[in-house]
């Protein structure tokens, strides 16, 4: 065993069961292979709802999740909503901060180093003459996003730093994000 | 006026109202420059919240969210989590469902097509040996992602199609999810 493998539990991530899933999708790695579903229902004008829950992983139907999660969606005020949500687009926001700081939960333990506070702030710009139809020359989705994280652990501040810029290696989110996804739309008609 | 601009509220849409806010927008195009925000604070492990609830938008500080909006994101069980919310990439499949039905709701309305039902399933493919460090030719986000819409609607297959169709061309969520934006990164150690 290596020094990294006997890292003890951290910062409420369970280090020796991080390792030993690693170990375990070394030696099967179609246990990597994940489907992740939302479902959702439009409910009147821009308000809609989404469903999360199931999900397919590590060779199977997860059960461990035993309650729908349920989120709103819909366009404010000034944009001819009713505010019942966030907008899509701020879900996109809260996505990359989440991704970003369960990374870095995950990279501080297994490099040993106690966390004490993380917080990030997301901005996200977006000029509306795109969506709304009234410039082909301004693209409809964010013209940038800013994460700004505030850390504090039991480490320098060049390590503190490293654990964002690994957790930024190893993103999801930030590679969907940065690098886009081909994104297929079907429709069936009643 | 042209006939469009007659529609009458439709789907839960006050339509005159959305044809009037593009016409300002129009007149004054700095109205559409926003600003979306979300805040995240790390809890322990992979979870962590987001909060949602301020915007800038049509040149002022939105006003009319009074509550906050908190999400809370994990990592499932089987991957090293306690499942206390879902996953940050579920979020990017609520995000690009609910643009698209928000778009279709207002698009439908201006065309004056009247909406029964709308719901869509999406899953997205994501093969985990690129996050989990263990493949260098394997993507950390997803490999693609489906979006599957079921219609109701008082028209023609090919017209509730077209809707789609519309709301795709105009959606700030599959722009950016498929085309991509800048995400920068500014870390601060306390």
């Amino acid at each position: 065993m290596t020094t990294t493998k006997t890292r003890p539990a951290l910062n409420g991530v369970d280090t020796p069961t991080l390792f030993a899933t690693l170990d375990a999708v070394k030696g099967s790695p179609e246990l990597a292979k994940f489907q992740f579903r939302a479902t959702n229902r439009w409910i009147s004008g821009t308000h809609n709802r989404s469903t999360i829950r199931g999900f397919h992983g590590a060779g199977q139907e997860d059960t461990s999740r035993t309650e729908d999660f349920d989120y709103d969606a819909d366009h404010p005020a000034v944009l001819v909503g009713t505010g019942k949500g966030p907008t899509p687009v701020e879900f996109l926001l809260h996505a990359i901060a989440a991704c970003l700081t369960a990374g870095l939960a995950n990279i501080a333990a297994a490099r040993g180093v106690r966390l004490h506070e993380v917080s990030s702030t997301v901005e996200g710009d977006i000029d509306l003459l795109g969506i709304l139809g009234l410039s082909d020359e301004v693209r409809n989705g964010y013209q940038g996003i800013r994460v700004n994280f505030q850390i504090s652990g039991d480490a320098p501040e060049e390590t503190l730093r490293g654990l964002v810029d690994q957790s930024r290696a190893r993103s999801a989110v930030y590679d969907v994000l940065t690098n886009g996804v081909p994104v297929a739309i079907n429709v069936e008609t009643r």
